[in-house]
């Protein structure tokens, strides 16, 4: 494991090598061969330890998200696209225009660099149709074994205009619950996908950067009060997180919840609660019931929302508790999951 | 591996299990009771997907890494405050002053949350001896055998003053190369932990957050041309990136080299060279020679510059090259590294 400057055994050089993560040539070869070309802009180009970029904005949001989807392919997407969309829909839902993105990768030694190649790909795509720039960015390789093929962090920086303010512990009685679309082909993918499993869908992921329609949505209606998008955890662990933030009831009515037959099914056989499974191109829209059409009228004509409906409203201030009114009329509560209903899932 | 929302079968609940990456209720307690009581401020209790913050600069700077050294715990710090520091200083090394840290966390399930806590707690006292916030996070946790233990990505932003432009092209000559401190004690800390290598010193990590003494230099001195802190790739790799990006030859003097007994004992039974050796408390500063007295005045002032030297100088511009004048009177080249000296050294 330990070499001067002699030349290392390159028996696959098709491969990533430990030395990749060395930050000498072979580190260069990787960043100027692979992530450069697909990467590349002025911002990036300053080769530095990091990115100096001009601000005119009053208000910024950042956030941080690390990405260990298993498996790193899937229908409708790849952990590269899933890390930038994902770090791009978090800035989003906090009123943020996404502008900048780093990314830290960690490889696993032995990852065939075409795997890394068409993943570096799919973040370029994500990227261009988000309109971010990937700015910065970082590098290590462990051992054969140490970490699953790789992952990914992604941290983002945006710009707040002026007026919004997104938050939380701003639903309201008087605000409705707006669903973006359907509910948990994402996790569902990722399941079928699990070769162990031997389980198949024709459901794909819907992972999608968010922030051109939310964009929109903020353009045209002033007093959005929450935006979040329901991924570990699913719209329930969401929406519970909210009820406590802003100590309200939330009402969900279960016959206007978009799952998708395929997601019913198969949720079904395997035991799980859509309500709980992962999503992640979607956005809890939470604002005033008076706003609801036109918000609805938004978000429908952007393809990642042409399904969005009303899924239920704010009751009450008092005791947090998300809760829903069954197809029978009945009402029944929407816990947190305490544990882990599908690891890995991002 | 599926779950609803029974419980789950704890055997061991002073571990890190799967489910605390599940985003529900253990995911939360987590949070609340480990990373929110060490990482408390504001910004992060926004307790949002991101965290918005205000701006007054013009200019800022971002910076992301994402730390895997192997063993988590070491002589002179742990992978915690490594990581804190280290993006710190990647900020510093821009020229800016830290604000916020983003930190990532995968973590390997059955890790002890004693080690967590540990670890989350040498992040906190190095981000207050920064002076910086941890303003947002992540975790996930992956199955047994699918990382080491535990990675960390920190990623942040920091506030460029005016006036103030450092970048690894304006070195250039009648500059000189000055050092903070003694060359290596990290790289071989790391390895001498290593139990596989059954190899012992006296020496510890000089894993530190060098911005206060950094701004003290931007504080006085104007024409900073470079800051670069030599970590993976060594001194010899930082030099050798910055003769390329300035089109310099950098001549380095071996008898002003300040590499510790140790280090030099060490790295020769282990036929290792210092100058490959990863560092995480130096910085390089090249500025103008008349500048040097004035800047080794500060750096020594500072508890991490006290061992502050001049180590070289840019002769030319011209073919990008580094030498080295040995203690013989004749010059070799200081190459850059093509593999991996020691990998998982951050």
């Amino acid at each position: 494991m330990i070499t001067t400057n002699c030349p290392l055994p390159f028996t696959d050089s098709d491969c990533v090598l430990l030395a990749h993560g060395g930050g000498g040539r072979l580190t260069h070869e990787l960043i100027s061969g692979i992530f450069y070309p697909a990467f590349r802009n002025p911002l990036l180009e300053q080769d530095h330890d990091g990115c100096v970029f001009p601000v005119e904005a009053r208000r910024m949001a950042c956030s941080t998200d690390s990405f260990v989807v298993d498996p790193i392919f899937f229908p409708g997407g790849d952990i590269g696209d899933l890390a930038v969309n994902g770090t791009v829909n978090d800035l989003a839902c906090c009123g943020a225009r996404p502008l900048y993105l780093t990314a830290g990768f960690i490889l696993e030694e032995g990852l065939p660099l075409s795997d890394l190649r068409r993943i570096v790909g799919s973040m370029k795509a994500a990227a261009e149709r988000a309109g971010v720039q990937i700015v910065a960015g970082d590098t290590k390789v462990v051992e054969r074994g140490k970490c699953d093929k790789l992952f990914i962090n992604t941290s983002g920086i945006g710009v707040v205009r002026e007026g919004v303010r997104i938050s939380p512990d701003r639903a309201q009685p008087g605000d409705v619950v707006i669903c973006s679309g359907p509910i948990g082909p994402h996790g569902i993918t990722i399941l079928s996908a699990r070769e162990s499993l031997g389980f198949e869908t024709n459901l794909k992921s819907d992972t999608v950067s968010l922030n051109n329609m939310i964009a929109g949505l903020l353009d045209s209606i002033e007093d959005v009060h929450v935006l979040r998008d329901p991924t570990r955890g699913g719209v329930s662990g969401t929406l519970n997180e909210i009820a406590q933030a802003a100590g309200v009831e939330i009402i969900l009515d279960e016959a206007s919840l978009p799952i998708p037959d395929a997601v019913r099914g198969a949720s079904e056989i395997l035991g799980l609660d859509p309500l709980y499974v992962a999503n992640e191109g979607l956005v809890l829209a939470i604002l005033p019931e008076e706003k609801a059409d036109k918000a609805l009228a938004i978000m429908r004509n952007c393809p990642e929302g042409k399904g969005a409906a009303i899924i239920g409203h704010i009751a009450m201030k008092g005791k947090p508790l998300v809760k829903m009114k069954t197809l029978y009329g009945n009402y029944r509560i929407v816990d947190m999951l305490s544990g882990e209903q599908l690891p890995r899932i991002c």
